[in-house]
């Protein structure tokens, strides 16, 4: 099998922790994986080179890609855009395209980089949450929307949250499927007490429950997810919820370990096909200066390994060469703390690449 | 000037913490303030005592009053009653129905109680964040709403975000003024970069700071706001959003302190009439157990004073009884530590007249 991998490095570091990452799949490749990769702008690089953030090449190469692998999209310099023109669309629009309706995002906490965090020890030590987030839905793509004069002759914004049942079953078996792997434990978010939305997808998840009796089902309202994320993160194995709700709980918990450069993203279609990124995003102050962290695009491709080509071999190999340059002592500045050794962004590329 | 007060005890707990701020009540009434108190049920009291979580008696009472003071709504007892007759759908009622809609909620650290706190002293000391919460609009109440089936035959669950000019422009307003009074730092959430609703409401934001020159704005995506009150939390001084991100970041916010049971909260109408309820819930597994903490119902009462009927000193007072307390060691089982002396509700509640 070839693995036809499109590569997007997108804006700001985007382009710099790719280039890392693409050394650790060489490594492979020259280790026997067939592993085929092309690159396409998006974002901001896709408007720059084609005035569109997701242009037709970059659809044409994701469409008949295997999996894509993305750097980061946005940058100040497009901050006054016209809205479809701004590189967050082409984010949304591949993401759509391509139908990747289940984002998961695991925050781990690195027993290495436990000081990293604003969370005391105890806390989160051993922090391991995966966030599965429903990615194609929601008020992120509901219609009707935008900004209107309405009966009273008064202008009013407005958007339409909405789940399909059809949706809301897929990424229920998505997420059941996960924490049946895991600890079991699945926690759907909701805001059932206001949102019939939710109501309606807390009825669908109770319904999906009956075929996974394995997994433990618990239901919680978003605020006090909020609450317990802060609270107590380590009660939780699985947790699962919408587009909006997810965007939100998944940033509050992977700042949870403090060491966001540190955490690799999936978005899967129906078959596995997936898009890879990083969680943090282009970080425009530090971009062309050799300076990002590149563990959690690197970490991304051990999750492409996983989740679309079931290399799971090769993903661990990845993953243990993370774990082992941690142990030696290498630090990107976000993650640099006194008695380490600080390296470049490049320089952590190297150091992974010997662990390999 | 007579302080028509409605007290609402409601469920659970609410009882208990009320009893203990009528107290505090009293020992102003006693120094000269013309206060009347009046009890009305809500939440599942009012649906056991009228079939219905907000009645006509606690209706009348509420209107006519020129404030209100509320203990907490819900129980397990109510989770199967139809949607409409819930306990929470109670306290939506009464939010419309007086039209309270800035939510004002403070999230403080006590120094007696840093060490309640899930995050680090470093991070979390000094803490002195207020949230204004937009409360009578959004997605909460927006129209259209509902379970349907769609033209596929599929059923799907629907809800409305929704923002008018006007609302927002009141709650920008109240915003504003709020900084004015503070550090003048006031930080919009909102997700523009996704939701036409928050783009409008930005746009309205930039538009009212011109009558704020003192006051600094800013704007932050919602996503990035639950990461930053984990990251730097101290980095805020006023944070005003919509209704739905409000309740998500405000408990957020409140978790931080590690001691939610000291948190009030007031949601005023565009006279300064008020609601005033401590931001913890029922607690049903404590209620009737004379265990709970009563001071954020203590400390509703001096937002009352402050906010609704301008008693400056009179707030003040009961504030620094809080403060008293804490420092004498008085604790209640929530925010109990070794070394500090454990108190009942009542108890505590003896402890802050006899501070007054
Ligand atoms: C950039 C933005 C549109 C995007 C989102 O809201 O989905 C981002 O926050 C994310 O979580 O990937
Ligand atoms: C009980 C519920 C309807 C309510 C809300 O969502 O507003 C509560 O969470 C709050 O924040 O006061």
């Amino acid at each position: 099998m070839i693995m036809k991998i499109a590569v997007l490095p997108g804006d700001g570091i985007g382009p710099e922790i790719i280039a890392q990452a693409r050394r650790v799949l060489d490594v492979l490749k020259s280790d026997g994986l067939k592993i085929e990769l092309e690159e396409a702008p998006i974002g901001g690089a896709g408007y720059d080179a084609y005035g569109q953030p997701y242009p037709e090449v970059t659809q044409k190469l994701a469409r008949e890609a295997d999996a894509v692998l993305l750097g980061a999209v946005g940058g100040p310099q497009y901050d006054n855009l016209d809205r479809p023109l701004r590189p967050e669309r082409g984010l949304l629009a591949i993401r759509k395209d391509l139908n990747l309706f289940a984002n998961l995002r695991p925050a781990i906490l690195y027993p290495e980089l436990a000081n990293a965090s604003t969370l005391k020890p105890e806390v989160v030590s051993g922090l391991d949450i995966m966030i599965v987030r429903e990615l194609t839905g929601d008020i992120y793509f509901g219609q009707p929307r935008g900004i209107r004069v309405n009966d009273k002759g008064e202008r009013e914004g407005f958007n339409t949250m909405l789940y399909s049942e059809s949706e809301i079953r897929r990424i229920a078996h998505v997420a059941f499927g996960i924490a049946q792997k895991r600890q079991k434990k699945l926690c759907s978010v909701d805001k059932a007490n206001v949102l019939e939305t939710t109501e309606f997808w807390k009825e669908i998840f109770i319904d999906v429950a009956k075929e996974y009796p394995d997994v433990e089902l618990s239901h919680m309202y978003v605020d006090n997810a909020a609450m317990q994320l802060v609270r107590n993160p380590k009660q939780f194995d699985v947790m699962v919820t919408g587009n909006i709700f997810g965007d939100i709980l998944s940033d509050e918990a992977s700042m949870l370990t403090g060491s966001i450069g540190m955490l690799p993203s999936a978005s899967l279609d129906a078959n596995n096909k997936g898009l890879y990124e990083p969680s943090h995003g282009s970080a425009p102050d530090i971009a062309g200066k050799n300076l990002a962290n590149p563990l959690a695009t690197i970490l991304s491709t051990a999750m492409m390994l996983r989740y679309t080509f079931g290399q799971e071999e090769a993903a661990v190999r990845i993953e243990n060469a993370v774990k082992t340059v941690l142990k030696q002592g290498y630090r990107t500045g976000d993650i640099f703390e006194e008695g380490c050794e600080k390296v470049s962004c490049s320089g952590m590329g190297d150091a992974v690449v010997a662990a390999l």
